[in-house]
């Protein structure tokens, strides 16, 4: 097995100055699984409620995802719901009913522990850590979080960081998690905690990878409107852990492009409201939009 | 004659969390002839009092730099006194005494006249159109501004952003000139008031370069310790202006290398109070730093 995410499948209700989206697909394991279907096998574990609509993820089945791991339980979904102001940078939460997510326990079947890369999505440390030790060796686990868990659960986040090769996270969190202001230092010091590979996402500007031999710098596509940011972080992480996947080897040089695919898959989830610009895109649309930031970033070797 | 500055030279006390320098060589002008002598032959205009440590600029002149224009006039220097705090994004201003500067009207000698590039650094846009109703048809006029001017004199500002062929200004004094929060959307209104060419400053984030047939990022230079950040943009543009000046034609393979030496300039400014960094400089250091970022920001045709 080539890629499994754990994390939330939910229902939002988002509002933009560009208009608004109600019950709508979401959740942080929905849209990673929709950005790495594009590049490598997914498997999704999961819970919903009994009222969700299940023809609506029929697109992620004909792309391949696994979603054996989808399980159904008595009760509602995930629902959330939330505004940006015109700015988008931070949305603002009107609601979050966590229903049937509220007792999930993620469970992996047995090809679900063999999986090669694992990512974990923005959920409780404590369930990251217990799928942590039901995976058996896997080439490289990848890692999501937010200022809740950084707050709330700084000592179990602590734990499951420890044991993770890739961590994302946002500027305003890596500042939060390091409490040092200087991005650099943050980015050494959330090193130091366990990740060898850091990827900090900066929204309007960019991203940045930090290895051992690299700090690597991605811009952000331009885009004019945004209509939408929610799941722009999923849909990186899926795009860049997807691609990892497809190539089956974390060196620099596949980091580096992963980065690229990550911006890609983000820039295009945020052309529209939930992940409606994932289901229509394709390859093409992708490997496109991949070159176009060659020529956003180089100065040499390019002719403009 | 190759490129003619006229600004501001000033004398300021910084504080900053890593020291503070007193009464130290400052200035929109002095910080932009440091950086563009590395690149291009310059003159300076600008005004100082009598009181001014000429001995101190000694460096300018033994790197080339023209200081017919340097006018002394009876009185005081400029002064600015400021801090930043640990997160080194906005200066706190403690005091501004114009001195001098106040009756600055810029003379220019007919050699200055004659000058192939122009920089208008951030002084009253009044003054600035004063320059560039002398200049006779240079390759290219850059300018440089502030949330003062736009706020304060913003129609002034606007009549010489029509007559300017490039404009730096940081991205949020362009969130404030054109009213939009989206900074590719503010770009383009900024563009449309004249200048063909414009450079959005990022601090952190780096800077960002939109043509008509070009938008370039280039990230900054990872700093763990940004010593004084006062004069970046100054460097910035210095390094800039002084690059595109040294090649002679304004190209966009020109402009995405006189960004890299710009932000390279800027990374190297706050790297210690007031320029005692581009005092002490070598061209060797500057392309050093030059090949470091194309290890930043490439991503194919560079083997890691």
């Amino acid at each position: 097995m080539a890629m499994l995410v754990v994390g939330s499948i939910a229902l939002d209700s988002v509002k933009t100055p560009f208009g608004e989206a109600k019950e709508a697909l979401g959740g942080s394991a929905l849209y990673f699984s929709s950005a790495a279907s594009f590049f490598t096998q997914v498997s999704l574990v999961g819970v919903v409620g009994d009222d969700f609509p299940k023809d609506n993820i029929e697109f992620l089945a004909k792309r391949g995802v696994d979603l054996s791991g989808l399980e159904v339980v008595p009760g509602k979904t995930f629902r959330w719901a939330g505004s940006y102001e015109y700015d988008m940078n931070e949305a603002k939460t009107h609601a979050t009913d966590l229903n049937v997510f509220e007792g999930f326990r993620p469970k992996l079947k047995p090809e679900h522990e063999n999986t090669e890369f694992l990512f974990l999505a923005n959920i409780d440390p404590v369930l990251q850590q217990d799928v942590i030790a039901k995976v058996k060796g896997p080439k490289a686990i990848g890692c999501d979080t937010m200022n809740f868990w950084i707050g709330g659960k700084r000592d179990e986040l602590l734990k499951t960081i420890k044991k993770v090769d890739i961590m994302f996270i946002n500027d305003a969190e890596a500042r939060q998690l390091a409490g040092v202001p200087n991005l650099f230092k943050a980015a050494r010091a959330i090193r130091e905690m366990g990740p060898k590979i850091l990827v900090i996402k900066k929204g309007e500007h960019g991203a940045m990878l930090l290895t051992d031999n690299t700090v690597f710098s991605v811009p952000a596509y331009p885009l004019e409107d945004v209509f939408d940011p929610t799941g722009a972080g999923d849909s990186f992480a899926g795009g860049f852990m997807g691609y990892l996947s497809s190539k089956g080897e974390v060196n620099d040089c596949n980091l580096r492009r992963a980065m690229i695919y990550g911006s890609v898959m983000a820039s295009f989830n945020v052309e529209s409201f939930s992940m409606e610009r994932l289901k229509t895109l394709t390859k093409e649309e992708i490997e496109k939009r991949f070159k176009e930031f060659k020529k956003l970033s180089h100065f040499e070797g390019f002719e403009v």
